[in-house]
C-alpha cells in the first residue's frame, strides 16, 4: 500500500492535528541531539489520548510500519531518530503533555507521557515538593523520554535515576494492548513490575503514555561547595567521607578536570569566581528541607576534615545564591565550551566508584599514546561513578570525520578498560542506535538472549524502534 | 521415568550432599511459614555452584519436573511450598550462602543468593555500612528469597525496597541459560535491565543465584521517638511534617494502634516503658552517619512543631539505648502477641499515603458490619503507605477454618476497599500459591497479560514455580 493511503487512514484516526506529513516540518524531527545522523520518515504522528495511541499502533502492526517513538529529541544516542529507508515513522506525545493529578500528601504527580520535565518540575515546586530528576535538557526533555532512557543527571547520588522515581505506568504495547498501572503506591508487590520493562527500553517494548513520578520535600535550604582538588588527590575516598559526614544530605558531587574548566570559562563572559585545583575541581551540594538544620555549619565542619586529610588544597562556600549561581555555571557551561571549541567525541563511562582513579589513570594513558596531541575534557557525576570522558575534536578537522576514526579505534580501547574495571560504555545516555556495536561487544551472551526474549515476547514483529537495542529472537520478515 | 532414578541423576549432577530424598528431613521444607499449607516432593535439591544450577535446571527441563526455588521459607503467601502432586522439587541454595566481595569504596557487597540477611548486614557493618534491608525474618531469610519477593520491612521509607538495593544479578532460567550481570555500577543503561524481571517474580523465571547489593553509609547516631496519637491525628499529614523537618533522616514511621499495643505487651515480661495515646501510636527514629548533626536536637525541634500541631498527644525520646530498645521492642512483639492469642488473617495492605486514614475509616465500618465482635491488630509501615491490617482469630476457634472464612468473604470486601483507593491487596508480602486469585480479581487486565508474556518469555513449559503468581500464554502440556 502506498505511504499516502495509510497517511490517510492515520489522518482518519488522529485527526488533522495528529498527522505531520509535510517535509519542511517533518524534517524538524529527523536529525537527532548531536546532529550525528538524519532519518527519513513520511509522516510524524501525534496521537493526543491513550486509545489514539492504541488505535495507531494497531493500524500500523496491521500493515507493519515500523514506529519510532520520540520525546523531545535529545538523545545522545540516536535512539529517537528513524532510519534512511524512509519507511519507519515517527510518534511523538506532544499533544499528551498534561500533568494529569498532584497528590501533595502522597508525594506523587500523575502526568502524561508527553510533559515536559521542566514543567513536571514546576508543578511539584508549587506544592513545596520536587522532583528530582534534572539535566541539561530538562527544558524540552519529555517524561516519556526520561523513562525511556532511565535518565540520570545532576542529582542521582541523593535521588537516584528515573527508575527510582517511578511509581506507575501507563503504556500501549506493539499490538495495541494498553496496560496500566498508574497507581501512587510506594509498595505494590502483586507480580511481575511491567513497569520495569519500559525503563530504559528506548521506546523498543511499546509506547509509554503516562506516569507517576514519586516526589520528595523540597528542599529549602542548600550549601554548595567548589573545592579545589589537590594533585593525586582520591576522587572516591572523598567521596566517601562526604556522603558520610553529611549524613546522605548530598545531592551533588561533580568532579571537573581543570581542562574542562577552563572551556566552560571561555564560554562565558567574564572573569570565572573560582578556579581549578591541580588536580581539578569539585562541585558539592547539600540539601535540606528541614528548618532545623544549618547546613552551612554542616558543610563547613565537613570541608575542615577534607581539608586535614590533604587531598584537597582549597575550598570555597558559597556565601550567595549568585556565588552559588556562579559555581553551577562553570559545571553546566562544560558542553556549551566543547561546542564552541568544535565538539567533542563523548563516552559516557561509568566504573565501580572505588575504580574511578584506575580508570582516569589507564585512559589517559591510552589517550596519550594514541596520539599525544589529543585534548580532553573530563568531567561528570563521579557521586555515582560516571564519567563524561570526553575526546575534544581539534580546530578545523571535520567533526564527522573525526567522531568515526575515534570512536572506531580509541573509544574501543576507553570502553575495553572501562568493562575491564567491571564498568559500561553507556551510563546513563542509552544504546540506541549508535551504541548497538558495543551492546554486542561488552554484553553479557546470556543476558543479551534473556534480552531478545523480553523483546519477541513484547514486540515479536519489531515494529518498535526497530535497530535499537536488540532485535527480536526470530528473524524479522521484510517490512 | 520413576522419581528414584531422577534422584539418582540429580545425585550424579549435584553429589551426595546436593540431594535430600530422606522423608523426614524433606518434611522440614514443605510447610509453609505461616503453616497454612504442607505440600510433597520426591526431594530437595541442593546445589553448591551456579554450574551446579545449571546441570540441575537442564535436567529437570527436560524430564519436565516442577521446580520451586525455597529460601529461607519465611515466605507469608506460600510462595515457596510445592503443591500436593509430589512432582515438584524443592531447591534451596543453603549451600551457597557465601560473601563473594565486599568493596567499602565502592560500598557494594556480592554475595551468593543463599546468604542470610543477617550475615549480609554483619559484613557490611564490619567496614562501617549498612545493608538497609531489614525485616522480622532476617536471622533466617536468604537474599534469593528477598529478591524474589522484593521484600520490604522496616527501613523502607528511607532506604527504599530490595529492588532499590539491588545493583546486580546472576541468575539461571529454566532452559539452563547463565545471566551474567554482577556489577556494582550505580549506573548502567545499557538496554533492558533484566535483573528488574527477577525481582518480585517469586521463582517463577528462574533461580536467582548471586546478588551485588548497594550499601550505604552506617548510621553511627539515632534519635527514637514514640509518640502517643491524639485520636483522630491525620498521619498522612504527619508524616509529611516529619519528613520534611527531618531534612528526609527519617528512617522509621511505624505505626500501632492500642490493640497491637496491648497484645505486644502481653507477649513481653514487666510492665511496658510507653502505651498508646488514644488514636495509637507512631515510633518515629531519624539515623545519621554524620558526627557534626546532633540528631536529639532535630528531633527535639521537629516533635516540638508536631504537638503545636495538636495531632499528639505526648511524645517521648528516647534517652538511652535500653529505652530506645524497649519502644522497639514493643513494636516488633506484635506478631508474637497475635500468635500468642491465636494468630490472626493477615491483609498486608497499602493505599496511596493520603488515602490512609480514609481506608482505616471505612474497613472499621466493613468489619464492624461484617461481625461486632470480631477483633483488629492494625499496624504497619505507614511511612510507604503499608497497613498489616490483622483480624484477630477468636480464642477457641480453630484458626484454619477461620481464615478461609474470613478470607473468603470480609478479606474481599477489605481488598475491594483497598482498590477503590488505588491501593492493593499485597505490599510486601507478595502473591505467591495464596494470593493468586487476588490477583486475577484486581490485576489490570492488560498488566497481566504483560505479566504471562514474560513468563512465556523465561519459561513457556512453566516449569519454574507453577501455579505462583501466573501460567504462561499456551497451555501447558501434562508434567
Amino acid at each position: 500500500m502506498s505511504q499516502s493511503v495509510h497517511v490517510r487512514a492515520f489522518r482518519n484516526l488522529l485527526g488533522d492535528g495528529g498527522v505531520v506529513d509535510d517535509p519542511e516540518r517533518i524534517a524538524t524531527y529527523t536529525t537527532d541531539q548531536r546532529q550525528l545522523f538524519t532519518g527519513s520518515t513520511f509522516a510524524v504522528l501525534k496521537p493526543a489520548t491513550t486509545e489514539q495511541v492504541a488505535d495507531m499502533l494497531r493500524l500500523a502492526a496491521h500493515h507493519r510500519i515500523g514506529i519510532v517513538p520520540q520525546g523531545g529529541n535529545t538523545s545522545y544516542c540516536g535512539g529517537a531518530t528513524p532510519d534512511d529507508s524512509g519507511r519507519q515513522i515517527i510518534v511523538s506525545l506532544e499533544r499528551m503533555d498534561k500533568i494529569r493529578e498532584l497528590d501533595p500528601i502522597a508525594m506523587s504527580i500523575s502526568v502524561d507521557a508527553g510533559a515536559i520535565l521542566k514543567n513536571v518540575q514546576e508543578a511539584a515546586a508549587a506544592v513545596g515538593l520536587l522532583f528530582p530528576l534534572s539535566l541539561g535538557a530538562e527544558g524540552s526533555c519529555r517524561i516519556g523520554g526520561n523513562i525511556g532512557t532511565n535518565a540520570g543527571g545532576l542529582s542521582v547520588v541523593r535521588y537516584g535515576m528515573t527508575r527510582d522515581l517511578l511509581l506507575g505506568i501507563e503504556a500501549v504495547l506493539s499490538d495495541g494492548t494498553v496496560v496500566s498501572d498508574m497507581r501512587k503506591l510506594r509498595k505494590n508487590n502483586t507480580g511481575y513490575d511491567i513497569k520495569q520493562c519500559f525503563v530504559g527500553s528506548e521506546g523498543t517494548l511499546g509506547i509509554v503514555t503516562g506516569a507517576v513520578l514519586r516526589l520528595v520535600p523540597l528542599p529549602t535550604r542548600r550549601a554548595t561547595a567548589w573545592l579545589k582538588l589537590a594533585s593525586g588527590a582520591p576522587l572516591a575516598e572523598l567521596l566517601s567521607l562526604v556522603r558520610r559526614e553529611s549524613a546522605d544530605l548530598l545531592t551533588t558531587f561533580e568532579f571537573m578536570t581543570a581542562r574542562s574548566i577552563a572551556l566552560a570559562t571561555e564560554a562565558m563572559t567574564g572573569p570565572p569566581s573560582v578556579r581549578a585545583g591541580s588536580g581539578g575541581a569539585v562541585l558539592v551540594e547539600f540539601a535540606s528541607s528541614s528548618r532545623h538544620l544549618d547546613l552551612e555549619d554542616l558543610m563547613e565542619a565537613v570541608l575542615a576534615e577534607a581539608i586535614e586529610t590533604g587531598w584537597i588544597e582549597d575550598a570555597f562556600l558559597a556565601q550567595s545564591g549568585s556565588q552559588r549561581t556562579a559555581m553551577w555555571r562553570l559545571r553546566e557551561a562544560i558542553p556549551e565550551g566543547e561546542k564552541r571549541r568544535n565538539g567533542s567525541v563523548k563516552h559516557d563511562i561509568s566504573v565501580p566508584i572505588s575504580c574511578i582513579q584506575r580508570f582516569l589513570d589507564l585512559a589517559d594513558t591510552q589517550v596519550r599514546s594514541y596520539d599525544t596531541d589529543l585534548e580532553l575534557s573530563v568531567y561528570g557525576h563521579v557521586g555515582d561513578g560516571n564519567l563524561h570522558y570526553n575526546v575534544l575534536v581539534p580546530p578545523a578537522v571535520d567533526r564527522m570525520e573525526f567522531t568515526k576514526r575515534i570512536e572506531s579505534s580509541l573509544s574501543l580501547k576507553l570502553y575495553d578498560t572501562a568493562a575491564a574495571l567491571g564498568g559500561t560504555f553507556s551510563a546513563e545516555h542509552g544504546v540506541g542506535r549508535f551504541k548497538k556495536h558495543l551492546l554486542e561487544r561488552y554484553g553479557d551472551v546470556g543476558r543479551i538472549a534473556a534480552m531478545r526474549r523480553i523483546k519477541t515476547a513484547f514486540d515479536p514483529a519489531d515494529i518498535m524502534n526497530a535497530d535499537a537495542i536488540v532485535c527480536p529472537l526470530v528473524e524479522k520478515s521484510a517490512r
